[in-house]
């Protein structure tokens, strides 16, 4: 049996897997990303755990997808600065792989890797035009545009998550953009939020505040209320900015979305009355844990499978 | 020899020539817009300048392109409720031309219509992704992507003018979204800040507000600087939020741009990190009179010569 290699790295953990040629995830292992241990010894895991995955499954590669934090040059794989891969810089992800497996391989920005994953096999099945949005430490995010990947000039990756929304509101970002989207509405800045209000409190994470608020605690309601408020006032942007079909909201913090999307709803209604919102379906992620793989896998059928 | 029919409905006058093939324009006569007479009033005058301008330049048309300001529905050619055409909701533009003529007619909302024409005989020649925005009593834009105008769901036209970039800035927009971009950077909203810092003074215009900052008003140059960051914020989030090749900034207050454009380019330097702002090119438009007539004439090369 042939299947698709999907690898999919983030700042925590590796994730790799096989993927059917419809896309279904069909093995899996995993293990520690140990950034500071450097590119190379990650890559030689990366390696072997394909091999044993090849094995578990029974099946050969046809070609080898993988899904990276940006920013990354998907044409060439060689990655760029990325935040939670201190030292990696550099590095090769193509070249690497090619050079083990001699079969073609295909490297994506993760956010589009996953806007690919639930246009394809998740929450947008049926999407021409699709944005997904992960909401996690950062806010990161990937658009689809007649099915495929939109790119800017020269191939870059855009930044939605650094859209300005609230260049009042008093909060800043290591973009420099004050009142960007990722300074309002991200996990990071529902902590730093939290932490100002309460300065002699231990530090809280998002998931600690989101578990406050479900027990009923004021303050972290009242976190819950701001994340809904902003979380919408950037999604109400992405409507009235370019009404796609379909807008689906994932990553870490939505796993807590019924304690702020209700007011993300209600806010993203009241601001957009200049096209038709009821024209987009918003949607959180359908695909959990697997999105990473499916979207490696997803990232290779759309360029070799699917050209 | 044959020629493309070019209506500009505007406002407060009407425009209409004929182009040559390559989307030169040729002739022109123009009329005031009268809306109070009613869509069938201006109908038949547009009809009598349409023969008359065939007459003048000896030619028949091949088809008529027709750009009007939205909402707009370009497929059937009938008019929305447009804040500048009273009473004219529900016109049929290509249903009544066609009667008259027997041609293929198009119809694109005006800011449409100016992108297709900067990015064929302007300013834009040779993008493939351009955002076309006029800066004039309200803000109105155009995207092209692959060189052909981008539409979302349902056929729907963006409203790039009401993104929210100042949700605590505290103006109002008939949109209902605080701190949206036409509230903050239009010519109105240029106009409104002036008369809130001096409420006992006659209320001033945009280009009264302009040519008081040439002459050195302290004040007039403290909205001059107010309209370059504003400008540039809703600048800037086109670009991290598309990329796109080229911006063309055009319309009626963009005529005063030396006074305000430095500051706004300075804005979109400082706060457009994430994505290589050295790759989008912004201009002003090149067009100026010209660009309703030439976007009328490349609407209709659009939808029938360059399918």
């Amino acid at each position: 049996m042939k299947t698709i290699g999907a690898v999919d790295i983030g700042g925590t953990k590796i994730a790799v897997g096989a993927a059917s040629e419809d896309g279904r995830i069909i093995g899996r292992v995993e293990c520690s990303t140990r950034p500071e241990s450097g590119f190379a010894d990650a890559m030689d895991r990366i390696k072997q755990m394909l091999h044993r995955v090849a094995v578990d499954t029974g099946s050969g590669f046809m070609g080898i997808g993988i899904a990276c934090p940006g920013p990354l040059d998907q044409a060439s794989g060689v990655i760029g600065e990325v935040g939670t891969l201190p030292g990696w810089q550099g590095g090769n992800l193509i070249a690497t792989l090619e050079e083990e497996f001699g079969i073609p391989i295909a490297v994506e920005n993760d956010a589009d890797a996953a806007a690919l994953a639930e246009a394809n096999c998740g929450a947008g099945r049926g999407s021409r035009h699709l944005i997904y949005v992960t909401v996690s430490t950062g806010i990161g995010a990937g658009i689809l545009i007649d099915g495929h990947l939109y790119r800017g000039a020269h191939g870059v990756h855009p930044e939605i998550g650094h859209q300005i929304i609230d260049a009042s509101a008093g909060s800043s970002c290591y973009c420099k953009a004050a009142g960007c989207w990722e300074s309002l509405a991200s996990g990071e800045a529902l902590a730093a939020w939290m932490q100002q209000r309460q300065p002699s409190a231990p530090p809280k994470t998002a998931a600690e505040i989101c578990r406050l608020a479900e027990a009923g605690d004021t303050l972290a309601l009242e976190a819950m209320d701001r994340e809904g408020y902003y979380l919408g006032l950037g999604v109400a942007n992405l409507i009235t900015i370019s009404a796609p079909d379909t807008i689906v909201l994932g990553g870490g913090v939505m796993k807590s979305s019924p304690l702020f999307l209700p007011r993300a709803i209600k806010t993203i209604h009241h601001v957009c009355t200049q096209v038709p919102v009821e024209n987009t379906k918003i949607a959180t992620a359908a695909l959990g844990a697997d999105t990473g793989l499916a979207g490696a896998a997803q990232a290779w059928l759309a360029r070799y499978a699917r050209p």
